[in-house]
């Protein structure tokens, strides 16, 4: 309420209770000051009470929620359903303009400040993961796959003659396609066993530059977050030769930002070397529903290149998502959550792949000497009771992707030694997480033990020290 | 927001954008400063938006919200639940203090003008409805008897002498235990048959007076909404004569101010005689789930003295419940609803009793004839047909309530001359419903028929009378 | 969803995940069914999907739920507002019939479910938090003094000589005006001083029933939960007098569930002696909203009739409150509760009373030498710090309650000998409060200091055993 | 409930009531049986009671809401914020797989349903919208342009020679861009004024096919939707043009489903010719928030193929908001929402263009001859008045989009020989608002006049005959 609306109260109800009151929004108020101010995510979280407030203040800045407003025009933000104008805070009209996704629009100045203001927390919360030097970002309404998709698409603009990427394998389908989706030749450089673990081929990568030419590779495209064994691409070494060979650089931080690991990572390829963008997926590391990305970079000209190429407006169901949980969480919140998936990374120490620190991998070695069925077998008996994210990687898979056909599908490799099971460490993971996880394993354990014969020792022994 | 945060806006998206939005905010501030000037009703409803945006701003001046807020004491509105904390809009510390219900609360600035305002607006509809002259009210959280009940007690104090209250029959078990509770003794004085309704006896009334002695009478109990054939009241008389004996007259008016007949009855007894109270559902006037009622009066220091009599705080759910909706639907809404109600009454005028606005009601003498258990049948026929709130009116059901027996229970009078169905003619119900009843009740009517022999011709005429 | 929807499901998506689907849900009524077999509060909470689920589930049983229903009464759960039906999850009958808040209602089968269970798991609540023993209960929406006033007057129909309440005085508005209100006088029986404590003087207690005559004494109204340094009354030995002259018992246990103290005292007392009804305040126990209490006894016919007692339907909104409360912490979460509330009060051990562990204590009495003004100022001053539920307590004030004057009011007594600041220990409250609380007020203290000379040492001392 | 604990109810609350409450929910469950059973948009709409228990049985069915799910991977539905999880119904794991983003996820069967039923009832509603023999749909959370670039994409690997996209001019930025985005070469073919109208240049067309070679178009890209004084494209030659060379035809039908005109057309260029698919917009055709389209066909193999284009999973909100959008308004809700917009079309006849349906004209001739300024400033005044939408089109303004630069940008055409203003007749749009446009165009044209001389007769002629 206004000051006139506080002083008409003062005749209503006591004048020092409602000074009181009106001295109270004023404390809500200052953390929007703050917000507005500096653009930064709060330290403390607000309480939902101050987020709905601001949420509430937003929506009334949109035409649609104009009292007196006179619609008629095809984007009015009309919406039928109370359900859906709810649930949306009555911020109907999504982000961004015709011309450019993070443009501003006449029409509705809540949902354009929403969208700033999210665009402007997450840099700050990319900062503080890790990414100290990050110049600018922005979050679009399109998963991982299809935001490297949109990015790929505006590098076809400033490399026309281009028509391959350079891809260190990472066996998951959808930033595969997001190449050949976006009309190129994805190059797959198979990644070389280290130990027991996978990692960039450098050499290769540099070969298949000279090879191919560098003007016709349109950008290297590495990746950061990834389960054990796979670990990290090289980064600052791909970013060196990127700089060298004058090719773009494209990293997929799907899962990264929770790691400190990743982000260091991009920090120093950038610091080092050419990155142009990292793209991370919104639910994977901010705990929202799937369908959200952050593309961001160190060059401010570049990410808006990318913003501009988004063709029309686009949900701010996302933007609206993150913000809410950021300012609830704070600084504090948010770390306190990737400090306790740190914990669960130490306290399960004998899985843990010192490179890779966003998974958790057991070898399945002596169940497939049991037997061949065991292994595909253990997947599904996870599935029914109800351990979902866990991976069982045989050997040997064959797969055919947009045409493409890995072998050893999953494992990253043509010929990993052995099966293994793979479990995210990811951030909002609890310590029961883990503990009924490694309960259900166990007795799968069993029972195909029973059922097939005998578990190696060397398994149960990998088992046992899961047990915490 | 404040202006400091609406000026830090302009500096993140165009100036004259969020100028826009915050004129458009001052759009909402001004209908809630109409509010906070008038204290009355809105003449058009107010959006959801501004409703909730109200509501918001009330909680934050509750100091259950303050962000630096530190409670020690036992009443500092904490809620476990995020869901009943958002269910109440964060609204948590109710309505008065021990000392009085409606009494503001020292912590709880935004509930205290919740309350100040509910009551004010009620005020406001209540002379809308016809009695213009209503001097206070307050809204409490506890259905029509129970509040009739604290409207007893507190007479008591005034006439500590006082033993009987004079009830003309109304067949509705918690008026009649309204005065058991209070500790009264209800002298219960029988209608008399005028035509085919039932009216007050007065000279009944005026021998009881007489009788007992007017300083051993409490009040007298009367009632204005009530189902045909017993028709409200003789408000005038009541009050002529309460006036002329120095008695206190207390009018139970349940479901009457969605009525214009009731409302007027109250309007003219006030004015020619006396009524001290007058009692009112909020459910059944405002479409609000149960549990609350407005107490209601001329004297602005006897309804205070009711108010007072309320030991300790209460709930303000009811009063948020009928504020909501009295802002959403506005005098034009709420008199709409009204009016349509009264379409349904003359629609359907075959069984419009002249003198009751407030129900329908149709002869089953016919199929009394037919057969005793049928009357009874229809009623539990219409019931599992997913038919609510019709009646049906047995004849010489007798009923004991608290220790009294009541011959003829349901029907008003010891003696009416057949048995009959009965309907409301509520705010709120649709032209469908009527016409839904309608075919179901033809349905019944045609199976009893089948089972146990012919319906009168009568009984037809009447139902063919309500097809509409 | 049933097994046909689910079957249907199979076809549009894969059986394997339907049926997983269909066994999840299996998970969320199997806790239903528990709930409605045993009728106890869970041992572990349930996620707030869980609740919402079922209470959506008792909603669509509500006739105004109904698709097909055709409501033709008054009382057909009609809702304007879709922001009210909302927020009562659509159960809008409310409890209760005109005949009995505790009774069933034929339109709606799940508010009447909710109400029932509601009073179940509130009763295991009850047992398990001290009083084992305990027969039956039930919610009411209405605040502990009402509830107490609704006691009164039942007892009045079984004693219908009674003038007197004989109330050991507790400094506490609304339990003396539910005596008043209720139409009885109030017999005050001043406390004695037993060292720093205010003990029920039980000798003056026996005096007065046998100068009144016990015919002519309705009850003895006694109370549990009260602020240091008064401690709860004599319960075992008031209750044995009771029963010694075959005087009803009504305690005042307004927010003693979560005091195992107050309850043991209960428990003890219905053993050796009569306790006719306790009565407890839904908000100061369960961290609800305002406005609701329970009524419970160890004798069921007895409670049945204070139910019987109440004229009429009620808000279920009290009762869904606390059903979300209780469902949502289980047992589990209220006892966590419950135990941070005694480690707040051990941690504070210098200022506990060894016989009251509701509240926390502190001498002002150097404040009171330094300046008479000082000790009333210090009250303002913490309440204008945002310091809510502070009392500072004068010495020798005079206030007049509904015609009864009490010298020295709010110190339970005549003559306490010094002025004193009380904070109570409530369910709910955080160590953080309490670590703020004694950071504003050593700052208060310290402005008083300098405005009007030094508080005394022993306050200092005082103080700073209470820094934690 | 299941039947055991419709059972167990029993034992609570009379079985008859429970009875009548069970039979209840089976009308729910009814409605959603018709709903799985068929995949079609409901007659009548559902009661938002429905809607939320369907959602919340949905929601049940997902494994982040399974109460004992143990989830170790990074993909687990996790949500920090209880705000964001309730905002989506606990639906979180957005829709597809990284394979297709019409697939089924293992882990989501709740969510996997709502999107199969989600595409089904939009198919079943763009049948009824007149497009009947449309094969195959999906909904894709991102807007109208974007989707259009995932159409042109998918293309390319079905030629890939192709550099060039045939796109009569249309003055829209972002159905420019989204070809550019695709990496294509857009051919603007000029429309040809025909009476006051601009329509599709065939000629001129066909003379770009042949001149560039069919094998080197990607295809045609042609616009429905439009604002007068620019009809709809000739779509059913267009189609003929397209099936004749073997080129295909992609249809930017933005808010053409709220038009027959529109649809009709579709459905005859399919009949006669070819139709590769068509592309809606979620919003402007169903009022629901911005961030949502339909991609459409009538062969089920080329719009799967887009759908699995789409790299990774997808934002669930948009389908969330249409499905909630289409259940509660029903296809009788819908239609009505369409009729009211064609009597908005008609009662302001004068200004209708035969062929466009879309929108409302008016010339501004006398203006510009008026002043040149006037023309921009009319703008401006109609924003700050609040009337959003009306889109002012001067004469000879220059715009460069992408590269390419438009003269006369916003009309369509390098020589419109009228400035004019233009008002979108959409769904949605009521009476109010178009007397409201009118009267304050009305003061603003009146302002225009006495600032800078008269305002044209023939103006004041269109002027008076908007006057409703």
């Amino acid at each position: 309420m206004n000051s006139d609306n506080f002083n008409l109260s003062e005749k209503i109800v006591s004048p020092s209770y409602i000074r009181q009151g009106s001295q109270a929004r004023r404390g809500h108020e200052q953390l929007i000051r703050q917000l507005l101010e500096q653009g930064k995510c709060p330290e403390e979280g607000w309480s939902e009470s101050t987020v709905e407030l601001f949420l509430s203040e937003l929506a009334v800045m949109d035409s649609n929620n104009f009292l007196g407003n006179c619609g008629v025009g095809e984007r009015e933000g009309r919406v039928a359903s109370s359900l859906v104008a709810r649930r949306h805070y009555r911020l109907i009209h999504g982000i961004g303009r015709s011309g450019d996704i993070a443009a501003i629009q006449p029409k509705a100045a809540g949902s354009s400040l929403l969208n700033k203001l999210t665009n402007s927390v997450v840099l700050d919360v990319l900062k503080l993961a890790g990414v100290r030097s990050v110049a600018s970002c922005f979050v679009v309404p399109m998963a991982t796959g299809m935001s490297l998709t949109l990015c790929f698409l505006t590098l076809r603009h400033r490399r026309p003659k281009a028509r391959y990427i350079i891809w260190p394998r990472i066996d998951q389908k959808s930033c595969f396609k997001s190449m050949i989706t976006a009309g190129f030749e994805p190059v797959v450089v198979e990644n070389v066993l280290e130990g027991d673990e996978l990692r960039t081929d450098l050499e290769a990568v540099e070969r298949k530059i000279e090879e191919l030419g560098a003007e016709n590779i349109l950008c290297v495209h590495s990746t950061t977050s990834c389960f054990a064994p796979r670990v990290p691409d090289r980064l600052e070494e791909l970013s060196s030769l990127c700089s060298k060979h004058d090719i773009p650089h494209i990293v997929n931080n799907a899962y990264g930002v929770q790691s400190s690991k990743c982000m260091h990572l991009i920090q120093q390829g950038a610091r080092v070397g050419r990155i142009d963008a990292f793209v991370q997926s919104l639910d994977k590391n901010f705990m929202v529903p799937v369908g959200g990305a952050i593309i961001a970079g160190f060059d401010e000209s570049f990410i808006q290149e990318i913003s501009k190429m988004y063709p029309g407006r686009a949900s701010a169901s996302p933007s609206l998502d993150v913000l809410i949980t950021l300012l609830t969480l704070g600084v504090c919140g948010y770390k306190k959550y990737l400090s306790e998936r740190k914990v669960r990374v130490v306290h399960t120490s004998p899985f843990y792949t010192a490179k890779n620190s966003s998974s958790l991998t057991m070898s399945l070695d002596g169940l497939q000497a049991n037997s061949d069925k065991a292994v595909t077998q253990l997947g599904s008996m996870l599935f029914t009771r109800q351990v979902s994210g866990a991976r069982v990687i045989p050997l040997g898979k064959e797969q055919t992707v947009s045409g493409h056909t890995f072998r050893g599908f999953m494992s990253h490799s043509e010929s990993y030694p052995c099966p293994y099971l793979n479990a995210a460490s990811a951030v909002g993971i609890t310590r029961e997480d883990v503990t009924v996880c490694i309960k259900r394993l166990d007795k799968c354990l069993k029972t195909l033990k029973k059922e097939g014969g005998a578990v190696s020792s060397s398994d149960q022994e990998l088992h046992q020290g899961l047990d915490l």
